[in-house]
């Protein structure tokens, strides 16, 4: 399998984890967004979304958007299970998940961010302000998730890491890059802080990417 | 069941259309999200993210994000099913969902277009502008994904509505109400068209609603 991928982008870090808990193999191929390399005609041709990432099977198919491909990766190596088998845990991982891939991520990447500089103006500490608006206001309601009928356990769901996680982690490194204040989540950083202690999350982490800068 | 739902709100359109194509019957309570009734105390106990929809069932259990909610109705109703057997397939229908959840509705919602006027102060016009600007970027990606390796029949993925479907016709609606054009996304409005013949998703309308202003 190939992973179309740039070491900042939050939806390619969530894969990267799920490949690596899933101890599946793959080839990285890297794609610039801040030189938008994304939007050239090369990259147009692999996903007309100009979205990273894209996965790209050995038979040539191509899938795209995190959490479809993390999805389509339980099925293809159920174990270990990124999903509880119980129906209604399974609604609460991926409620979480959609949590921080609907209500945090959309509005601080980074064409959002170029669009509120060129289209809108705004400054440079504008911006921040945005980010950690919403990063706030997302949080918040993460934690209250968390804090209401958290089952025990280390991680965001239990005593393994779940989708859930792999969508939690990639948002915290981004909130810190944008020195948002995160003391105000304890519940969220314990499963943050369980998550960092394992290898495949570590190891998906950005700074550890072979195109980090 | 009882949906905590606001005829304006996409993500509880989706759950509607979910829960009409599956023959579900659901008690609707309404939130007025435009007068704020979903941060009262009344609404925070029942979902702490103050979001709507809100799924409660016969025992008290509550699941929320839209997305979630119709994977697990797909579990509790599997015929008539949202998302194939197949599971490339799936990630394909998935991916569409996603699509308009991540990428188009977020910077859209009542909440974010709030915070522009009051945060950024930005005017009505500069909002509509920001509305068409990720309406146009979000369908043009969407209408790229269609046209690349749609199987054939009428709906987003093939003869039969699937979660796609549930996700595009809200967003459809949306972009009409802020004057969108949407002459450029024949592929999408064919399928949009073949679904509002179905009075699952026509009944699931906003102006068909009991709390429709």
């Amino acid at each position: 399998m190939k992973l179309y991928t740039y070491f900042r982008s939050s939806a390619a870090f969530r894969v990267r984890i799920a490949l690596n808990l899933k101890g599946l193999p793959y080839e990285p191929v890297f794609v610039h967004l801040a030189k938008g390399e994304h939007r050239q005609p090369d990259y147009a041709a692999v996903n007309p979304q100009a979205l990273v990432p894209t996965l790209e099977l050995d038979d040539g198919t191509r899938l795209n958007q995190s959490l479809a491909i993390i999805e389509y990766l339980e099925t293809l190596r159920p174990q270990p299970a990124l999903l509880p088998p119980d129906a209604l845990e399974r609604a609460r991982v991926r409620a979480l998940a959609l949590l921080v891939a609907c209500e945090i991520h959309p509005l601080n990447n980074l064409r959002v961010l170029q669009h509120l500089k060129r289209g809108l103006g705004q400054s440079e500490e504008q911006i921040k302000a945005w980010y950690q608006h919403w990063v706030a206001d997302g949080l918040a309601k993460f934690e209250a998730e968390l804090g209401k009928g958290r089952p025990r356990g280390r991680f965001c769901h239990g005593y393994v890491p779940s989708l859930a996680d792999c969508c939690l982690v990639p948002q915290i490194f981004n909130a810190r890059r944008y020195d948002c204040d995160l003391a105000r989540y304890p519940e969220t950083m314990a499963a943050f802080e369980a998550c960092m202690q394992l290898p495949a999350f570590d190891r998906a982490q950005p700074a550890k990417q072979p195109d980090a800068e």
